[in-house]
């Protein structure tokens, strides 16, 4: 069994921000050099989500808009969490709806996706420098 | 180590729908001969969804109700997703609650699973040919 | 390849609980001898989750505050699966939102985590006996 490590850094302007990242991925996966198995993503911090979806920027916005509606920034007080002095409780429960991580199939050496199919790192609660883990196992 | 890679391709007559693929990932499983390992099955549409939980007509109706209230189909307008003539906004929000993918693991050459866990396919914009994605990996 | 396979149980006071499990996750990477592979942790009921966050007791409230208001316990009679007798059509909606497992990397021997991630088994319908399932595969 073959393995490759790798650790994106991402540091976004905006407090929330969706970034598409399948280049780098599938460049990681052929740095590899595996040909079957298969290549995890997530995200290193609990404020942070790795995804798979459609690259619309509609959509994306759609994405926000609902997260935003279910757990809402405001008012900051609304989230025991704060009360440790953070304002970024709704960042948790935002990331827990869109997940932490992928578990995505490599077959014959590429990342084994549907047409649509693209990965992103979706920050709530940004303008920091946070972790992304790449791990790719296989033969 | 070995591994082996299916596609299962469904069609479905109405626009949601849940349907019950255990026995087919069961059979991928000991065509793979894989005694302990993992399997991956996940969507490879990013309108549908892969998920584990009870086989209870139900339950399965108030997943729906429950996706229906929290990212209704109607009115199309309300997604900025539409406006690219898709009708589907709400479709991409109803998988992301329910998950693209399960991790499942192979014990002595079947899925480890407790008494009650089932894996379904979840579609939220069928009539249309879509796909999902088995592989093995493992010894 | 190497695996390790090993079940957990729990079987918690209240209806819902939020229970810290990462030492003995790591416990049982560091007695697989693994060095470079993933564990993969799983709730084999689905009334119960494995998610990853911040073990912080105001968000863990949070997020329990979060799941009653998406997935309300009461009326019993609102979900269609409790006219089987259970009552429990809530806690299945509430481990969907959190999730079934988590796949962690394994780097030189131990998970590979960021600074805040913590692994939680949440239980939303305790009071008896329930299975986690932790599955190392790697060299």
């Amino acid at each position: 069994m073959k393995s490759l490590t790798e650790y994106l850094t991402f540091n976004t302007k905006s407090r929330r921000d969706y970034i598409n990242i399948t280049q780098t991925i599938e460049d990681i996966v052929t740095k590899s050099g595996i040909q079957e198995g298969i290549c995890l993503v997530n995200a290193m911090h609990i404020t942070a989500s790795v995804f798979i979806n459609d690259n619309e920027r509609g959509l994306l916005n759609d994405f926000d808009d609902f997260l935003e509606k279910l757990a809402p920034y405001e008012p900051v007080s609304h989230y025991r969490h704060n009360r440790t002095g953070e304002d970024n409780g709704d960042a948790h429960l935002k990331r827990t709806i869109m997940g932490r991580e992928v578990v995505v199939a490599i077959t014959k050496g590429r990342l084994d996706f549907g047409p649509w199919e693209q990965i992103f790192y979706g920050e709530f609660d940004g303008r920091r420098s946070k972790r992304v883990l790449v791990k790719v196992i296989g033969e």
